[in-house]
């Protein structure tokens, strides 16, 4: 039996920590400047591959990734199964049941939101395909629609986060965009799919064209039939015979890799079985919060980033960075997408700007664009300039969306007062005995951050606190002032295990006490930063645990455990 | 770059599906007759190896599992994977501190656990080379040292399986016997590597056997104590500035393939590196929960079933079976191994009894020995038959061990009213609105189940309930009586939604009523009965939520899944 020799799998150790290692690191400090963490996977991969790491150091680079032999035939098979897994996800976070709800906003905006951008990249690739950077061995018909169906997807999880972060989720335009993205997810897909069969590829193992699409749309529609009603009536059934919840997810993940298995076996690619067996079974109420958020952990945390890092190894950026290019892509695609799906939201009725925030919404790509390219770049229908040119869209697209809905929206993020927390404003043990006291231990904190004379907010303070105690109850005190000279709000919090006096309502002494002060100008701000600390704080449980915290890294760590459990709450609302 | 063709990205899923599927099916099998589920996993490769598949459908083995070709070579990097994977969590449940606490009791036991099997080990295979399967070329001192550790680690999981299914967990003896096999196992596996590391194989670079000793020594003391420390200083900080749970998730299994990929380079394996790395973090008490559950479920659901099942596809069990070699294993093993940890229970001063039942607990083997197996044969130590005879001899050890336990300490399982339920004796929909037709409903339901007459039952729960009522309070009724003619008991569940007043002493009518038939002669089984429906349905939410479950499926889902909630936290206690 083949195995691999030491060698090689000491290296598929390497390869692998190393892809994971610094495609999270990147990932996650593009999460810190609120970019979508898979930007920094995919500039962790280019640090490694050639374009940087091969270009400045390449013996390190071979011995690290080598282009030939078993370990590399096993980094290709892991990241396949890895891409094949993250279809598994991003096909259980679509909600049919969503498109239904909205349907007719949903079908009007996802139809010309798809019409849009597939009519210009149709005919832009159709009459410059040279431009458009087609495989001279291609045909230009399936090329043409293939540049046609890529620039017309939508990244649902780039868009449901936008949407997050402006706190639009749960509003009616909100709602449209998720269905709109997801029935334009499932077009986009379907036809993708036709389209590799109509490549009759060598792994349709020698099936016509036709029998492939035909039996690709069977399977579809089998999946989202009756494979779905199945899966709907066999989860019960495995949670009460089988291991919990591991029985369910064996289940999930066995049904996954038959799906991709059957799909790559009848010549197009394994990621479409994956998606709609993903479809088909994240529909189910019958799938439980903990299986589903185990499945979603490991694999968005795990094969994820081993995929997206994977894809800088394989092609170089800076060589194949074609600027006409880019900028023709990117500009067919943004009008075909703004503008159709403002279209569609101006024809259902809606106002003109929210029309057209609904359409820079819809205009975010993201993942889905780049495994589409990688794709069409291992069945030869475009060339390595093309596949960079759509990754570079599908980056900016996505990272435009957020600023420019909130410029036309006039919307902003909500003020946590988690953001403006910092070590040297956090009191771990307030040694004060009064309200006084506190007020100025926690002036004394706060000013120096933002370049403030201690005495005058200190004065600002204490006349507030005159006027009104600011003991809110539940062992909560937030005194607060607004400050001229200030253009950035500071927080600084003092924990106190003795408790003291804020003349609160309820009699009961203050543990927490919160200093917030905020600039003159706005006062919404200074409402929404004591309305976020209130909320926070407002459960007895998490209060005790706050005030356990030995250093400011164990009480964020508890902010952002809560804060984050909110953030799923939502999501999986 | 190297990839993999279509076909072979085919051949990969299916293969990975089958071998995943047919695992995870086996394996819950195996639990449903209380046996370990790896026995399940390790049998769905052999009838899908050499052994039976291909002895009958060699055509369909060889393109399901290509011997040859990039699929083999993707399906033993994937395997290696798994099982470096599934030795993190290994590692993670090693607890040092319960070895800290029982440390005299856990050492001498621990000690002449591996001493006992070691010795009898090294002098059989030492004057026996060619009975034991000793590979021609192998050395045979390293051959000898190898059979003797072998035989002397145990089983932790199997271990702690078998004592909580004893209710013996948290008794004294319990403890002993999970800090010794703590202890064992470590011990087992630091002179498992040296000896990797005296073979010199190509993966040590050249390193001199030497060095290898000492960079392996030097590892495991850093890990153990300096690694430790630093997981446990690096987990909060990680949990307050990164992604959560992913962020710690992602930093695991990065240092996990670091680790994995050093030990491998230094020409041990990479499972030790995972392994140590699993004791480094697992002991953390800042790693939480959650980030532990995904961990092991997702690699105890998908990556553990695909290397058990995948053991059978590489060697044929009935060509290599050797009866005489079995036998001889099967006895060395277990003698050395019950008498060695019996006489170091007897030094701490633990009863004859106990000493045995100890004895016969650390004499189960389980995965690791297979996994120690694996690695000899495939570093060239040992042949195929000796290898076999270690599986069966590891199979045959966990089986015995509960049952014998059983016998000479007069424990039984605790009985559980889910082991009784059954469909036909669930009324979901019950109709009755006094306490007599309730019973008279159940009574029908339970009696053909044992071929009782209703009617003779019936007069007998009558007359119990006539003597005090059954209702218990909180809704929950349980009318009862002892039954002659009956050898097993029976249960019968029925839900009221409308509420039937069997007269408790909270006045509360009752929603769920359960009648207990249970033979005459065991008074003990009656009360643990009633006392195991109680505790079930004392909390009110999970009440609730029965009481809409739609059909039996439904409802044994609920009780299944408080019962494995139950059973995780005493897991992790």
């Amino acid at each position: 039996m083949a195995s691999l020799t030491p060698h090689e799998v000491a290296v598929m150790f390497m390869a692998l920590g190393t892809l994971l290692a610094s495609a999270r690191l990147l990932g996650e400090l593009a999460k810190r400047y609120h970019q979508p963490a898979v930007l920094g996977e995919l500039l962790a991969g280019i640090f490694l591959g050639p374009t940087v790491l091969g270009a400045l150091a390449p013996q390190v680079a071979g011995a690290l990734f080598p282009s030939q032999g078993g370990s590399a035939l096993v980094l290709d098979g892991i990241t396949t199964l890895a891409i094949t897994l993250f279809l598994l996800v991003a096909g259980m976070e679509v909600d049919l049941s969503t498109i239904w709800r909205q349907r007719k906003a949903a079908v009007t905006v996802g139809i010309s939101g798809i019409v849009g951008p597939f009519a210009l990249g149709f005919a832009t690739a159709w009459m410059a395909p040279r431009v458009m950077g087609k495989d001279p061995s291609a045909d230009p018909l399936i090329f043409a629609l293939f540049i046609a169906t890529a620039l017309s997807i939508s990244a649902l999880p780039v868009i449901a986060k936008t949407l997050m972060d402006l706190d639009l989720y749960r509003t009616e335009v909100g709602m449209t965009v998720i269905a709109a993205a997801v029935l334009n997810d499932l077009a986009g897909w379907i036809i993708f799919a036709i389209l590799l069969g109509m490549l009759g590829t060598p792994a349709g193992h020698g099936l016509p064209i036709g029998h492939t699409i035909g039996i690709t749309l069977g399977f579809v529609v089998f999946m989202l039939t009756l494979g779905r009603w199945l899966a709907h009536r066999i989860f019960p059934w495995i949670q009460a015979h089988a291991s919990w919840p591991g029985g369910v997810l064996s289940f999930i993940l066995s049904v996954t890799l038959f799906g991709a298995a059957f799909t790559e076996w009848i010549g197009i690619h394994a990621i479409f079985g994956a998606f709609l067996v993903g479809v088909a079974m994240g529909d189910s109420a019958h799938l439980r919060e903990q299986t589903r958020s185990i499945i979603d952990e490991f694999i968005s945390f795990f094969f994820a980033p081993l995929f997206f890092a994977s894809v800088g190894l394989k092609v170089n950026f800076a060589a194949n960075f074609d600027l006409v290019l880019v900028t023709v892509v990117l500009i067919i695609a943004c009008i075909g997408k703004v503008a159709g799906c403002a279209l569609g939201a101006r024809l259902v009725g809606m106002a003109a700007r929210t029309s057209w925030a609904l359409g820079f919404a819809m205009n975010a790509r993201g993942t889905m664009e780049i495994i589409l390219g990688l794709l069409a770049l291992q069945f030869g229908l475009i060339r390595e300039r093309t596949f960079v040119a759509l990754v570079i869209m599908a980056l900016v697209t996505s990272l435009m969306s957020g600023p420019i809905m909130q410029r036309i929206l006039k919307r902003k993020k909500p003020s946590l007062f988690l953001d403006l927390l910092e070590t040297r404003s956090f009191l771990n043990r307030l040694s004060a005995s009064n309200a006084q006291e506190a007020i100025h231990a926690l002036v004394q904190a706060a000013c120096p951050l933002r370049g403030l004379k201690p005495e005058e907010v200190e004065a600002a303070v204490w006349q507030r606190e005159e006027v009104m105690p600011t003991g809110v109850g539940h062992g909560l005190a937030l005194p607060h002032a607004r400050i001229d000279a200030l253009s950035k709000s500071v927080v600084a919090i003092g924990l106190s295990r003795a408790g003291i006096d804020f003349g609160s309502d309820d009699g009961q002494p203050a543990h927490i006490i919160g200093l917030l002060l905020t600039p003159k100008g706005n006062t919404s701000l200074q409402l929404e930063l004591l309305a976020d600390i209130t909320r926070t704080f407002s459960d007895r449980e998490f209060r005790e645990k706050a005030l356990q915290a030995r250093n400011y890294t164990e009480f964020l760590a508890l902010l952002k455990l809560k804060s984050s459990k909110r953030e799923r709450s939502i999501e999986t609302d």
